[in-house]
């Protein structure tokens, strides 16, 4: 049996594994039994494992019977604080987590692949490194940690895929160059001095001072970022002051930037720390201004990406393939995609069987099962576009 | 014994009396022992009564012997919702409710005058009301309806006083004109449309409406507010969203309008009716506003308040008088000037006892009972100057 | 006769000496043959004459006969370059300068008073002083450099007038304290970066900045001012750019700032330059800012004022007494004030023989000159005030 | 010969036609000579030629031996009112009008392939349409105009391409979808109430209400407009007032509007009536908005685009393919590719012979003619691809 047939009869095995996982979600950066899991079915499949990879992430590396390149496949497997409200039979068991935005579809897929390789190894020409990871969905996330701990080592080529239930069964979606933002965060504590609201001459006003910090950022947006490229600067709260007739002591603030161009990253996070030492002057408060760097832009590499859309495109006729707009979104994919080259492409899990289709993160999100069939004939492709698979 | 002297030989009894209030405050609008004690005071003394005029108020009226004007004097007598943190021997005995701004004072002050007066009626050439209020601090207060249910009946003219913590004991502050601000407050709803703090373009940002809705009011005072009067508007409060990377559906500001002059106050308010269209059509969020009209300014009547300032100045030459600049604070005391000519000053409480003076309002806030001494011989002035008493 | 009389009596004289002026105006800085005259006219009465005095002005001292204070009076005399549009026998003959203020005016009532004074002075108990100024129209104005130059060397008290065309003959308007407003001028340029209108990104887009500006002040006014006191700062002209698709490289700004209160003027001031800056940092542009200050506030002393006021009031009961509000205009009369006690104040002029009276500085102004003689009569209220005149 | 061979050989005539133009330009609308020497040649080469088409469009035609698809390319002909101030031997010789953005090479280039395939007609399977069109510098342009007269009628698919002193000869540059944007321009009044500038209240601030339109189009692009497209609002002028302490009637802006995507072009407009009519009601003045739409965006057929790049890659090599992002800039062959597909290529002109490269409309502006070859060479693919030339 050919590598994909291997996949289709070891399809019912991997719906089993998916649906335990998520049956059973840990937080991220708290996975403990997932990791254990991973590691047992890896070590059953016959392929070296490797624990703890920069913390709680599993490593595979199955080394072909030829010579040949090395190509890494990335699953994330931690879940999310959300409470579970589907009502299915492998509904989460663990009061407020849940595996709402598909990681048990990774984990479940590359496990599929990993035993069809392994049952292969004899026809393969070229080595496959299985990167079980931990801890995308919080910063600083698992991908940093776990390629500082060697997980990319004599890696050439890595790929990896999201399900996304925003898109139909059967889609795959790839985008060459800057794929995901950016996501940073900050937070602005603007001390004034309070007062009567009578008296604002003896106060230094937050409230105001805020609007100005407000006001501020828009032009970062509209003049100072190129127009072919893309910034978000969100002030997502602000909160000052407790009755109407009182100056308040201080405001807070806190907003999200978003970007894919480090340039205009940079740019932003001068001009944001530019804008607050111009208001603590103007206005004589004092302003704190945290800004904390959330994931880099994923960037996929655009000869990779431009292959492996042709392949599927030739080879998996069955498959539709869509242009993926960047997405202001962020993943720490991009902390491989940084060493190695290789993309990072969406999976159509869009759910037949279910009226609405809830997107990631909500307490009902599901996706079709089938798609992890998807995901692991795109990147077998990707195994035959290196010769690895023949 | 002139009225004066009487005064002064019942200084003790307006101590108790007041000490007693102190220790028994009751807040506005549920004034109940307070009046009963004041009407039978007042009656004590052969005083006509009316008692729950216009709700709470208690109305004395004192017939002179001989024909002459009629002079209202009022005195508030509610407290405050504020916990007496005193350690004095009359310290409120109701837990978190205190004569924490000088009512008692006024009401002491007043039932003293009332008593003098009453001893000397025969000499007296005119008639006296006695108008102890309710419902000073709340909004819409006592007076109003005091006023309304004819407590000004047949009166000429009007004083009335309050005792200041801010200037010392043996001050006596008046101001012509406008002497008290307008104190009116807002609340302002801004329904956006929320999403997620990537897709700024999918909502309507409620924090950037709220932002423009704060440098709005700016030109309001600084651009359309004659330079030589005055304006407030302060937004003590603003409150919009949960995290940073989220815009939220609403915004929620509230604040406060200061102003002595009616047309500014009527210009104010038109001003912020139309900001919020503005931003309704520029933003296309929705705009809840809504504009409530606290007590009117103060307006000391000119002539009254210089023949009185004069009459102090020669006939009482131990107290210090002092130009009382406009205060921004609000009085109700504004609805009996509406009606009637005279004035309402300022008298000086600053304790000299008590090493911190506490300013009104404050938890241990407290004033010099000799206060009431002058205010009361500051009203025999204001009787002298009508000629009712020689 | 009396002093009074005798004015009456030199009234067609006054007009004469108004009329010769009138035809002969000279604009600030400039005037030479105006001095010349008044001190030729000046000595023809007997008085003794200092000439260029600070520079181009001209001090009378008259001795009485018996000792007692000396008082001073001051009448300006420059004219504006303004031609004169009027259809009367007096018409300016100079092209482009005319009394377009009433300073003709001033100093033919002043000469007028001169000359009655010294016929009396027999029956003088004290000293007069005539300060007849240059320069007003002008900053730094002639008054700064007259009282550095001595004129109020042994003066004890200084009073001043104008002529005002919007209040009617037969009023006198006096104003306690805060008179009239200090005025200030600023200019601004705003040096960005120009380039193409469709790559902001590329430019500091001065545009903007000098936006920011015009926002930023608003609050020194609604915020920083205190509500009871005055503050206004006018950006009346802005500047920049040639065609809508370039980004310009510089912006221009200028306006005027009008105080009363010191502390305030040196706080919006300092306010000012901190927005400059912050600008500087918030967008990296250039600011040059130049702050000029023009004449100080006008602040007449109040007990001067009250006494010469309530003088009036009685000896003069034709006239009628108004209050003036403080006015936002500015005078060098400040400069007395700020060494002598005194006051300034308004004389109507309002002219009934012409149906529109015209504001000052307009080429038609014109006043009635009848108010030469007002003006003179309250002069000779202060000197009776003083016991100079019994 | 083929087609490409006789492109050499015919070097030094498109050599000598493009001098002949550049020394004798002719403005948008009023081009005469241009034209007819246009028809001239194509005539001269057995070419059909329509005359005056949409107004001074010249339309020639040529029909191949064999049956096949009918192809258009398009070169448009206008100078622009610039002085020419090369020191070059073929300097325009019309005073202030030059060929300062290459159109006379599009025309040359465009005749010297006429020439080339006209001499091959035996070969060819399809038709030829040579559009070259005048007026693309001044709005409306040619091309809506020639559109309409039915130039396009038959035609399958349509090219054309720009000389380009910005990237250096021996470059071709192909960008997907938007490639260069809708360009549109506004003009705004704003009528306020002038007045002395110390006396606000009583005025209509024209500045403060202009320095809010200028805040307000801030947010149209930072918060309205998707991140990942493009928007530009550019104010490049503003006008308003004349000196410092006079508040003005009125102001004046104008600017620009970039976008590609017409979904944003229509909510850009639509915020900014809004916005005019937000400060109307929030400041009482009138505006007066005009808005002028330019060209569309250019979109260039993904699918013509991608053929295209890919047959010059593999024909020829000597080229070098780079990506050209989406330009803020305007052209009009827009109204081609919204009827037909087809793309719009940038060909690199940069010259090697002169020390500083000069951007287009730079009264030093030239390119190397070399580039016409080039430009000639990918339109020969383009015929080459749909088997017009074999």
């Amino acid at each position: 049996m050919s590598v994909k047939e291997k996949l289709q009869a070891n399809y019912e095995n991997m719906v089993e594994i998916r649906r335990h996982l998520h049956m059973y979600p840990e937080l991220s950066f708290k996975e403990v039994n997932t990791p254990k899991l991973i590691a047992e079915k890896l070590r059953s499949f016959g392929i070296e494992v490797k624990e703890n990879v920069g913390g709680n992430g599993v490593v595979g590396r199955l080394e072909g019977a030829y010579d040949g390149p090395t190509i890494a496949f990335r699953a994330d497997f931690d879940a999310l604080p959300i409470q579970d409200e589907k009502e299915v039979p492998y509904k989460s068991k663990v009061d407020g987590v849940s595996h709402a935005c598909g990681h048990d579809i990774h984990t479940a897929a590359l496990l599929g692949l990993a035993k069809s390789l392994a049952d292969n190894r004899d026809a393969l020409h070229g080595n496959i490194v299985f990167i079980h990871q931990f801890a995308e969905e919080v910063v600083p996330g698992g991908a940093k940690a776990m390629v500082e701990a060697g997980c990319l080592e004599g890696v050439d080529y890595v790929y990896g895929s999201h399900v996304s239930s925003w898109s139909e069964l059967g889609t795959v979606l790839f985008c060459e160059g800057y794929a995901m933002a950016a996501a940073d965060f900050f937070e602005l504590t603007i001390q004034g001095k309070g007062g009567h609201g009578a008296s604002p001459h003896e106060t230094i006003d937050p409230i105001v001072a805020a609007a100005q910090f407000v006001f501020g950022v828009q032009p970062i947006v509209s003049r100072n970022t190129d127009p072919i490229e893309s910034a978000v600067i969100t002030i997502g709260k602000i909160e000052s002051g407790t009755v109407g007739n009182v100056i308040p002591e201080k405001a807070h603030l806190t907003g999200t930037v978003r970007t894919f161009n480090p340039a205009i990253r940079d740019m932003v996070e001068q001009k944001l720390n530019n804008l607050c030492k111009a208001i603590e002057i103007q206005y004589g408060a004092k302003l704190e201004f945290n800004y904390t760097r959330g994931y880099d832009a994923v960037y996929n590499h655009p000869a990779e990406t431009a292959m492996l859309r042709e392949a599927v495109s030739i080879n998996l006729p069955d498959l539709q393939l869509l242009n993926a707009p960047p997405r202001m979104g962020a993943e720490d994919f991009t902390y491989y995609l940084q060493e190695k080259p290789g993309t990072f492409f969406f999976t159509g899990g869009g759910h037949k069987d279910i009226e609405a289709v809830y997107p990631h993160h909500h307490p009902k999100f599901d996706v079709d099962e089938q798609s992890m069939l998807n995901i692991a004939d795109v990147f077998v492709e990707a195994l035959k576009l290196h010769g690895v698979v023949k």
